[in-house]
Parts: C-alpha cells; sequence; structure tokens
C-alpha cells in the first residue's frame, strides 16, 4: 500500500493544513475534499502535521487521527511525509512508528523548539533519533519558529547519517539555500527542498529538487507549474508564474499577526467551499472583516465566481 | 492533603530539576532527596516541571509520573506548583486535571512556544484556557523560549480572568518588571514572583512577592535568606548575599551552548551526591572537563568537601 | 576654569538635550534657560551629544558650537562631560581636543555604530584612542543603537589601560549591570554610571555610583533625590520617589516609534518654556495631538499650570 | 566630463574597497592599480564610500580626497556613485554637493545608521533630503547595519520623490527583493540594484538590474559575466558562474567577526599586488595566519601563482 519514495523526492510536496470541526475534532469531509483538491493538481507528495499544518498545537489524538485518515484517503497515490518535530525526543519516535504503521513514507524533523540547541548538540540529537525511526528522515530547517538554524556543516554532517533522505529549508535566507545546494552537490539523492513559495522557481533552477509551497493547499497547479517551468528552465513562464505566486499570497497578508499566512490559507479554502477554517489553539480563525478581504482576493484570481 | 494556596504565594519557589535515571524513567532515589535538600533549605513553595525541570523536553508518561511523585514525596508540606505549558490547548489542560488529581495547587503556563502569538491572540488564549483549569493558574514570561513577551497591559487584561492568580517574569528585564508591578499595584492579592535569580532582592525590595530562583536547587537557604532580608529591607545583608548569589552563578557557565544552566545545576547536584545528572534530549551531561570545573567551584564554596 | 573631576564621579549626569532653534543653529536662550534649570536640580556633572543630546545626527560646526556654549553657560560649575562617539576615528579625537579646549573634563565614548566590532577588535579600539585623548575616558554600552555590547571581560580590561576612568551603562540589563559591578569591585575609582533612570535607585543601592537619566532634563531634582535615597539606604522614600519616576515616563511614550523618548523631553521642556523642541533630522517634533498628550501629562504632575 | 548615468543604470557597479596608507592617507598608488583592475573587468560603474568602502569609517578629510581622487582617475570611464549615508543631514549634503563638484554621478544613501526611523520617519527624511541634493539618489537597503529595513511601501513612495532614480538592496533577503520588483514593474526607468552577489543571478533572471558585488574588486569579470549570463538567460552558463562565485567567497570566511568580508577582500587585493590592505579603525588587516589562509585560496582560484 505504500509508495516507494523517490530518491531524492522532487517536485511539490504541499504541507497541507488541518481541516478541524474544533479543537478535538478533525473535518473529515473537509480533509477528503482538500486531498482530492491538491492531488489533482499534480503534486508529488503531501507533507502532513507540518508549521502549515498546526503540527504543534494539535492534541496527540488529533495528530494520531490526522495522520490515520490521512493516508486512508491518500490510499498511496504521493508519498506521505510526516511531521514528527516535537521537544519530547519519545514523543518524535512514538509518532513516527504511528506513521509508518499507517502507511506514510517519510518523516520530517525540525529541531526541539523549546530549548534552542547549539550545533554539536543538534548534531549528537540526530544521531541518536535517527536510528530508532521506522521511516526515512528529512530535517526541517525553521529557524523562525525553533530559534535556530541547522549550520550547513551540521547539515553535511548529518546527511551522513543513515536514515536521514532530505532536508526542507523554510529559512527564506537563498544565500544559505545556496550554501547548503554547494554542501551537497555530491550527494544527488539527497532531497533538497525549499519551504518559501516565492523562492521555488529560483532554488530549482539553481539545482534544488523542489519545495514545500503552502500555498498549493490552494491552488497546487500554479506550483506545479512554477516547478516543471524551472525544470525546463522555461525563462518566460517562470517569471509569469512568478507574478501569479505573488498575487496569489496577498491571501496571507489579510490579518496582523504572523498566524495571519495559515488563517489566509485555511479562510481561502473555506470561502472555497473545500474545508473548515477553524484554527487550532491560540488562534482563531478570520472575522467577517478579513474574510471579506479574502473574498475580494479569491474573486481577483478566479477562484471564487 | 493539598496546602492551602497563600494569596498572594510569597517567598522562593524553587523551579526544580528533574532528576531522570535515563530519557524514560525518572531517578527516583534521587528526586526523594532533592525535595529533602531544598525543603530542608526554607522555601515556601515548589514549581515542577518548568524551564530548569526541563518540562518541555519530557515525553507525557515522564511528566505525569514526576507530579504524581513529587507531590506524594512533598505531601503537603508547601504548595506545588506543576508547569503545564504546552503548544497543545488540550495537553495542558490533560496535565492540569493530573496535577490536581496529584494534590498540587496551581499550574503556572507560558504562552505557546512554536507560533508566536500576538497580544491579542495571547489574551484569548488565556481567556479560552483559565476556566477549563481546575487549579489556580500562574502566568509565565519566558520570551528567550517562547519567543513571546507578555506586555504590561496584556497581564493587566488577565488578571481580571478568574482563576488568574499571580506572574511570573523570567524576562531578565527589570524596566519592564517595575512596569509590571506598578500596573498590578491595586491588586496586593496577585503574586508578583521573578525569575533570575540575580534579581530576587531588588524585585523584592521594590514590590515583588518572591522568586523562582533555578540555584535553590543547589543552595536553597541562600535565596531564602535573600528574599527574608529583602522584606526586612536589610540592605547591608542582600550585598553580602548578592555577591554569594554571583558566585553561585559560576556554575552556570561551564558549558558553551545555552543549556550549561540547567547542565550545570544536574551536575552539581549529581556531585553533591543528590541525584542523577541524566539530560533528557536533545542534551547530555556535561563530560569530565566541564565535571572537573564545576568540582572546583563547589569546593570553593564549601558544598562540595 | 575647569572642575576637578571626582574619582569616582557621583551622582546624577543628566545626558542634556541639545536646544535647537533650526537644522543648522542651537536655541542659545533655550540652552541657557535649560543649563540653569537642570543645575538648579542640583545634579552633579552634565553630559552633552549623547543619545538624548541627538549628538550622532548634529553636523560638526553645530557639535562644536554645543560643546563650546554649554561650557561657557557652566562654567565650571559642574563637571561637563562630552560624547565623542563616532563611526570615525579622526572625528573622535578631533571632538574630544575641541571639548578639552572648551574646558569639558571628561569625554563618553560608545563603540563605533556602523560596523559591528567583536570583543577583541572593540579593546584594541580602545587601546588605540585612548592614548589619543586630551581628557579621561568613560566607556559607554548602548547596544540598541551601537548593536555591540560591551563584555563584561572587555570593561574589565579596558578599565586597565590609562585615561579609562569610567563606563555609562544604557543595556537596560540589570543582570549584566551586576556583572559589571562584581567585575570592577576591586577598582573602587572607576566609575559606574547606569543609563535608564528606572535603574537608578536599584543600581545605586548594589555599588553603583550614579546614573545618567534622560528625565533629569525635565524634573532633575527628582532624580538627585532617588540618587541620594538609594544612597541612604532610604527604602521607603526610593519606593516612594520610583513611583514618581514611573509617572514621569508617561511622557516618553506619546509617539510611536524609538524617537519618542527624545521627542517627549524636548516638547515636555517646550511647553514647560525652556527651550525649542526642534528635532535634528531624521525626526520632527511632535505634533499637536501628541503635544496636548504632553501637556495633560506635565498638568498631572504639576511641571505645568 | 561626467558620464551621462544611464536609466536605469544596469550592470555590475563594484562598491569598491578604499585603499589607505595609514589612518589619515589614501593609498593612492594603489587606488590607481585598483581602479584600472576593475575597469578591466568591465564593470558598469563605480560606487565609492560604501560599506565595503569602510564609507562610515573615513574622517571626512579622507572621505572627500577618495572621491576627489577617484574621479578624476576614472575619468568619466563609467559612471560614479557616492555613498552619503551619514547620521548628520548636513554632512549628507555637503558631500553630495562636494560628489557633483568632482563630477559623480549619483549618490546613494542608506538610512541614519544610529536612531533607527520609523518608516513614516524615513519617508519624511528622504523627502527633505532628495531636493538639496545635486545629483540623483539611489536608496540603500542595509539592515545589517542600519537597524532599519526600507519597506516596500516605503520605497514605493520614495520612487516618487523627483530626484530619487534607483535603489541597491543589501537586505540579502530574496523574498523582500521579489516584492521590491513586484511594487516597482510599472517603473521600469528605476534602477534595482542588489547587493549580495550570490543573488546577483537569481535577481536579473527575475527582472532586477544588476548588483553591487563586493567580490567584483577582486575579479571584476566574473561578476560581469554572471550579469550577462542572466541577462541572455544562459542557465547552464550561470549555474557554472555561482559555482566559481562560492568558491571566491571562501576569502570572505577567513577572519572570525563580521568585518571579515572587508578584511577578507583587501587582504586579497593585497596579495595580489594591488593595493594595501590597512584597514580604518576600529579594525585591523588580516594577521599573518589568516592572510596565510587567503593565499593558499587565491592560488587555487588561480589569482596568484
Amino acid at each position: 500500500m505504500t509508495t516507494h519514495l523517490p530518491q531524492p523526492l522532487r517536485g511539490v510536496v504541499p504541507p497541507m493544513i488541518t481541516p478541524l470541526a474544533d479543537e478535538y475534532n478533525l473535518d473529515l469531509p473537509g480533509l477528503k475534499k482538500l486531498i482530492e483538491h491538491v492531488l489533482a493538481g499534480g503534486v508529488h507528495g503531501l507533507f502532513l502535521l507540518g508549521t502549515t499544518g498546526e503540527g504543534p498545537s494539535l492534541s496527540y489524538e488529533l495528530k494520531y487521527e490526522m495522520v490515520k485518515k490521512s493516508c486512508e484517503i491518500i490510499a498511496g497515490r504521493v508519498p506521505v511525509l510526516v511531521g514528527i518535530t516535537d521537544t519530547s525526543f519519545a514523543e518524535s519516535i512514538r509518532l513516527a512508528e504511528h506513521a509508518a504503521a499507517c502507511g506514510a513514507d517519510a518523516v520530517v524533523l525540525a529541531p526541539p523548539y523549546y530549548f534552542p540547541a547549539g550545533q554539536a548538540e543538534l548534531l549528537e540529537y540526530f544521531e541518536h533519533l535517527a536510528p530508532k525511526l521506522p521511516l526515512p528522515l528529512f530535517l526541517y530547517n525553521m529557524p523562525s519558529m525553533t530559534k535556530v538554524t541547522i549550520d550547513v556543516e551540521t547539515l553535511r554532517k548529518a546527511s551522513e547519517i543513515d536514515n536521514i533522505v532530505g532536508f526542507k529549508d523554510s529559512g527564506g535566507n537563498m544565500i544559505k539555500y545556496h550554501e547548503y545546494i554547494v554542501a551537497m552537490q555530491d550527494k544527488p539523492d539527497f532531497s533538497m527542498l525549499i519551504g518559501p513559495e516565492e523562492l521555488l522557481g529560483e532554488s530549482v533552477l539553481f539545482g534544488g529538487h523542489g519545495g514545500v509551497a503552502g500555498g498549493a493547499n490552494i491552488k497546487p497547479r500554479l506550483f506545479v507549474d512554477m516547478y516543471e517551468a524551472a525544470v525546463a528552465g522555461d525563462l518566460d513562464k517562470i517569471k509569469k508564474l512568478q507574478k501569479e505566486i505573488f498575487v496569489l499570497r496577498k491571501l496571507y497578508s489579510c490579518g496582523q499577526y504572523s498566524s495571519t499566512f495559515i488563517k489566509g490559507v485555511k479562510c481561502s479554502l473555506n470561502c472555497m467551499g473545500i474545508c473548515s477554517d477553524f484554527m487550532a489553539e491560540p488562534f482563531r480563525a478570520f472575522r467577517q472583516s478579513e474574510r471579506n478581504k479574502i473574498e475580494t482576493l479569491l474573486r481577483e484570481i478566479k477562484l471564487l465566481d
């Protein structure tokens, strides 16, 4: 039932939002619609329980349910990656085991996000953790949330650890991304994915394998097109699609806090009739005034009549 | 069996370290020794599963065990506060219920530490959470870990919420602490505690109720003496004790990462024969070279022969 | 004509604002009134061309004029300290020579504020600069502006350099201030002054020599009283004065940018009829709406009828 | 004698280092050699007294001399841009007037770098300053030094001010650079240049006009080639040149502080026999150990025999 995980994993792997009925329950019909919506866009994998998926905000019961139901619905059509980032070592392992049992293909882990670890500490932590995981591991650089950057040298050394097969960089720093690419150029099977959708085009042009574009929840085809244009080196198309991406991202700036990105994605999907926009604590769905802005923008880009 | 929680809670409430036998088990004999060691110093309460207690790094099973065993050992001799800070709303509540069942007296909560919430979001979160808790709540300002500061105005409004009874400020910014004190001066029952032990003396001199001094794991009497000297306004004694505190804190700078504080406390307690120095992931106990420095320092201050 | 500079310099040394008629000229009548106003409050020195004095924003011509005129008006009644912080080594020296020629008593220098220097670089810089200065030098820690903190060890080593006689800490971090105090405790002649007025009381209680309180431009006696209460160890008076200081500082939060402090001080002095509120570029005086707030506050604290 | 300044200015405009004989004097023979070396690489302009040029560290006398001599040597062969960033409004204007008198073609200005201005304050400052300048103005975003980012909306509004003709972004944030490009896409004559040389290729691919590559002091042709490859859309060549750029930048990491970039460039030029490596205070040239590393690297890339 599981897909073979390509090495390297290439393409667009959306960080799926978690449709919630309320604080304690999934919006299951919404989850089904969302998965079909995103898969219909031609994406190359799905990433559950990441930052966009509000992974850290969910109870363990909900996380487990989300992985189980999503794997059932996806049913091997694309590789499934599951976020297991946790401040507790044991809970990361437990979730990875559950993901494996559900048929997921890989797990994704950012540094523990309460205590900031030094680079040597981080590397030892990866060395301890990776062998205990039943699935291949992608490291995840997300300094705005974890307060810790995975340094180039740390990535380099971590890539020598058995079972670590890729890297997702959400640091947003293209200079550093080039450094990662240079450092890993002799390991062509090690998957190099970029987080911010605004950088998908150029990261692939310079040797990256794809990206984890949050906006692909809303408009998956746009990012698949960008990925393919970048692989093909079609600069005119890239420039045209980049403009579209910069229109789409207006959806993310309707609120005033850093939560505005996830709120904007969930509100958009709700306006489009796909799933609930309920947010896990400590956040709440956009109120009517922000929702009005979202609707107007969705109409402008023909995602709403 | 529970103690009456004084309002306001005053004095020294050490953030107890969590003695670990290994990643999955408590060092139970060590826990007993540690509690007796700290209580013998005359402290006014104990705070479990805080930052110093490596709360976020422990599995839920271990957290629950730690609360249960500690409450049994303390047996109502002093009020017990339990850290329930979590990125998941449901898990915070669940742990609070467990703490209540074990006979703890209050819970302590910092903002969720993955997604940084805005002040309005934070206040709504407190409003949603507090009524669901079976125990009085202390808010906990810890921006170096949570990336979010609880603003003066947010504290002021949160203090109006039923069930929120106090505040622990570990921001380390005395100007802001004075602002908090000024903002809360008409609520004399609302407990105002300070985190950094270096600021215990002056915070009490200016109207604070006490502190959550990490060094009290090692030398509890020193901080109880400082608290009492500050209450008595004995400036000569305060200056003398402050110097001792600044000698003690050399124990915290033997390592090179931000984990050096907890490692230093645990290593000291181990050298003193009290409990294990095992650290939860992603950290590891000091190696021999740092341990040698700790031993030398402990000898200088007569905590080791 | 010069005063003898006490060693250590003790007391309240206000960082005087620079009264400006326009971008290119001093408000000379205002300068006279201001100096008399501040001296009448019993201050122990005056600090020209600091942060509050908008030193870095002034042309060299204006800086030189400000030093010359101020020294003439002060006429040796209190020690005069002149800020020579500059990104150019040569210009710092040139201004120090001018200050000496005008009869100033000491100069004050923060790290060069464009390129952030490492600690070893900083120490070498102090070693190169100090011998070239014709006046004793106070080092000035102001990380919010210079991006660089003068570390405890750097201060310790710099204090060995001939001609460096004191330290002004505007870092706002009381833990660090205690560390500086501990590090310098065997050099009782080395002057330890604190920047933020909110910390004047406690810094003196714990061994500091005084402070550079910006609010002393407006209400000098309040800070002189606080200094004296702290020297006398009169805790009741300290608490009472601290409350007054926290009322006064409402004047600093009427605007929305970090410039609000200086704008608030200048606007207050203008409302009080002392001097112009003209701000050097890139700032502008408060408009009417903020001015109304200032006037209301000044009436509440009886500084305006 | 002045060149016509193209609108927009396109291509590679190296931020020239300032060759110094000592703290007070130019290395004039070095300056001549350096200018010929860089011009021989086919660059499209020269930028004097920027960050790489240690502009803020030089005395006014030295700055004026540097502009005068450089303009004489360049003699209209390429446009000359002069950095006039200053914390003093009057000094910025004075230096701009001198630059105009020497025959420079434009001036470049980052926000005043002591007091951090808010966006509204910044815009007013640009509005006040631009009309007083005798030369066209490029705004310069350099938040790591100035602590202030020029927001997209501020740039947009500033571009409406007469006399502001371009923008140099050294923020290093490609997401933001795309936002700037989108915001300015209807003003094709407004020059959009990027600072970090690692981003030159992709910025031009996505619509930027060129860059201010510091490494072009050492190897100007490499960056001219990259610019031309990007204009031509030659992706294979871009990837090859990008690798070379990432080899060259090893020269910048031989030291341990943030000054390592400029020290590395100056040391390289000195090893190559072009000019002195004397650094203005607060820095000092690399000592022998770092110099050895530089020599080894230069040999590897055939810039030294």
